[in-house]
């Protein structure tokens, strides 16, 4: 009989627990992993007298809580490459919308495709985040805007989590843009996905959030209310594409609704941020969509921290505004564009994202009873995650105690 | 017996020449390599009725040039990143040089380090390049800054060129930075360079080109010309650092020499861009470095274009301004920063890096005769290589006609 099923020994781990040290770090440290959650860990001298099946010697590599993408868009058809292509040779957003393009290109595309192209389009995604060490991706509906593919992208994400080692967690985003059959006719939409989608979405049990996008170019902060309310009567969670382009009141409408966060934030008041530390919401920065908008508005970082509202960071993965499928990335730039610490990027991508989906008392930091979620990485010091861009260290991943192969 | 050693079916092919369309593109097309070198290349309904020792149907997937990274400083020791999280907890450049840091920092790193270190550290990020296509690097030297050092950091790339699958050019940059030894005596630091190291270089045939740093901080016009004109006797060819903080009439100075590029470029003005297209030299461009440095002023794109000079678009993978290990990462900051089109930014890696390593005859473009280095893709589109960041579409990788193993 062993006590454990796996320890490893000879690591340094960043345990991004508040310790006293930066990066919740303990040198010259064990963990040992038994039923999938973590049964032990702190400094090497210290470890029980206890039996382990497998012992992993990791000659000084960092073990750091595995990595999560609290915010993308990666299921979806088509890709945008040749509307962007477009745009850098001198083709305006107006011609290229006029022209249908944009989102609709996207919804088109969704609209078209099997369940199983979906899935086996989202899995490249998904395989490219997880070979870097993500083993939660959350993942939103949001391109199909009619019943049936708002549906099948959910059932997309859902069936990816059933065949991928990562967890995949579903957010319902009917609410993210007006289609065309719906043109000018947004209050109608919002009664649709309130009366006719929201409810077999929950009967389903398709999504583990509801999201909408708050802006004049979307939906308003009291059409979102009105699908908020209903969300909360079924227990379902809200998060919010908040103040990304304009103020239009979302870190408030977010903290109204308790939201698990808010996100972009780029135009937020104070008085928005102030409420999102009062709800305690997460505020999820996303650096991949400033950087392809060429944006030069950023996001309220000091008030953030003076307010303690966590930070999350995430890829935002999707066509149009943040081709991006590096997590590893979105921290560097977090640093390069935001000017984040390495230390809250870090964060912004464990125990932070984690508190973005719900999770923080299943995973984003490592402690005994949370879920061996754990990368282990060829580096000297966790602030190297951030400072390399394009460089991937890891060495192993587990999820859920479970090594995982990492796909080619 | 066969005519040729492999032929590759049922391909897009990118050549990246000029032939009427853009990215030179041969829809529905095959390319044959014998002995090394491109023997074949067209539409598929016109292959020659030849035997190929090995044939592979690609099944639409894009064929392009290997990808080419003209410019890194991929050899050194240790790396910056406790100076990197610093700068972001708001310690200032002054104080971290007061305080012996910044190159001074990786200087010492690369004095201390043995020749293996040297080479088992680089591996890991031509590793990381190799990894993503790129077949052909440039390293430099100019972390040494005294005799011994720099022959180690050259000796080291060559070492990694005869270890390693890709291709590995060297460049001699001894006026990278005056070392401490030498504070405040610049130009006897310079006629060491010129007499002491110079000489040793060349008779060791360890470097293939020259290059200096021309910028107040650095080595002035006057100082790098003394230099330049010694290479240019030694018949080596010269590349420059230039006007990448300031005008210090960089580019000018480039084309006075011919060089093979004038790198950075920020500051240049309309007289500089012009002398490098009256001199054919190749601008590099280094988004790397303007992104984690938080640079505002654009290279003079627009003139560039309208002047005709050749875009190359390289990592500059370095560690205290450009700790970049991805040149598709670089090709996609080409867009968003530098607003270069997916179809510049593909030129900028491939037929113009060639350029820019004075290696246009042999590689950058897929034509009869050039080296088979070529990338197998699986994408829609050419332009999907810059759109997608941290997203690794690599199929396969073919250098001097044989099939490299990317390393995991």
């Amino acid at each position: 009989m062993s006590d454990w099923d796996l320890i490893f020994t000879d690591a340094n781990i960043a345990t991004m627990c508040s310790n006293g040290e930066a990066y919740g770090v303990i040198k010259n440290a064990a963990l040992a992993v038994h039923g999938g959650r973590i049964a032990w860990l702190g400094p090497q001298s210290e470890v029980p007298n206890l039996r382990a099946k497998e012992s992993q010697s990791l000659d000084s590599q960092w073990l750091t809580p595995a990595l999560i993408d609290c915010h993308t868009h990666l299921v979806f058809g088509g890709d945008r490459a040749a509307e962007f292509e477009q745009r850098l040779n001198g083709v305006s957003y107006e011609e290229i919308a006029r022209a249908g393009g944009g989102i609709r290109t996207t919804v088109q595309a969704t609209r078209n495709a099997t369940e199983g192209l979906l899935i086996d389009s989202a899995r490249v995604r998904a395989n490219s985040l997880v070979g870097e060490g993500v083993a939660t991706i959350e993942v939103k509906s949001g391109y199909g805007l009619d019943l049936d593919t708002e549906l099948r992208m959910l059932s997309a994400a859902r069936e990816l989590n059933n065949s991928h080692n990562a967890s995949i967690t579903t957010t319902f985003l009917g609410a993210h843009s007006v289609p065309s059959e719906y043109q000018g006719r947004t209050n109608e939409y919002i009664d649709f996905v309130i009366s006719d989608v929201l409810p077999v979405v929950h009967e389903r049990n398709l999504a583990d959030a509801v999201d909408a996008y708050c802006e004049s170019i979307a939906f308003s902060a009291e059409q979102i209310g009105r699908l908020f309310e209903e969300a909360t009567k079924l227990g379902i969670p809200v998060k919010l594409h908040a103040d990304q382009l304009s103020d239009g009141g979302g870190a408030e409408l977010a903290a109204s609704f308790n939201a698990l966060s808010a996100d972009h934030l780029e135009y937020s008041s104070s008085q928005g941020v102030r409420a999102l530390a009062d709800a305690g919401s997460v505020a999820v920065l996303l650096p991949g969509a400033f950087l392809t908008l060429g944006e030069t508005q950023l996001p309220p970082v000091d008030l953030l921290r003076e307010c303690d509202v966590p930070i999350a960071i995430a890829t935002d993965c999707n066509p149009g505004t943040s081709p991006l499928c590096s997590l590893r990335l979105a921290m560097n730039l977090g640093t390069s564009l935001f000017h984040l610490t390495p230390e809250e990027c870090l964060a912004g991508v464990t125990r932070n994202a984690a508190k973005a989906l719900g999770l923080a008392h299943d995973r984003g930091t490592l402690e005994v009873g949370k879920r061996a979620d754990i990368c282990a990485w060829n580096i000297r010091h966790p602030r190297e995650l951030t400072y390399w861009a394009g460089l991937n260290q890891l060495s192993k991943l587990y999820v859920g105690g479970t090594h995982v192969e990492i796909a080619g």
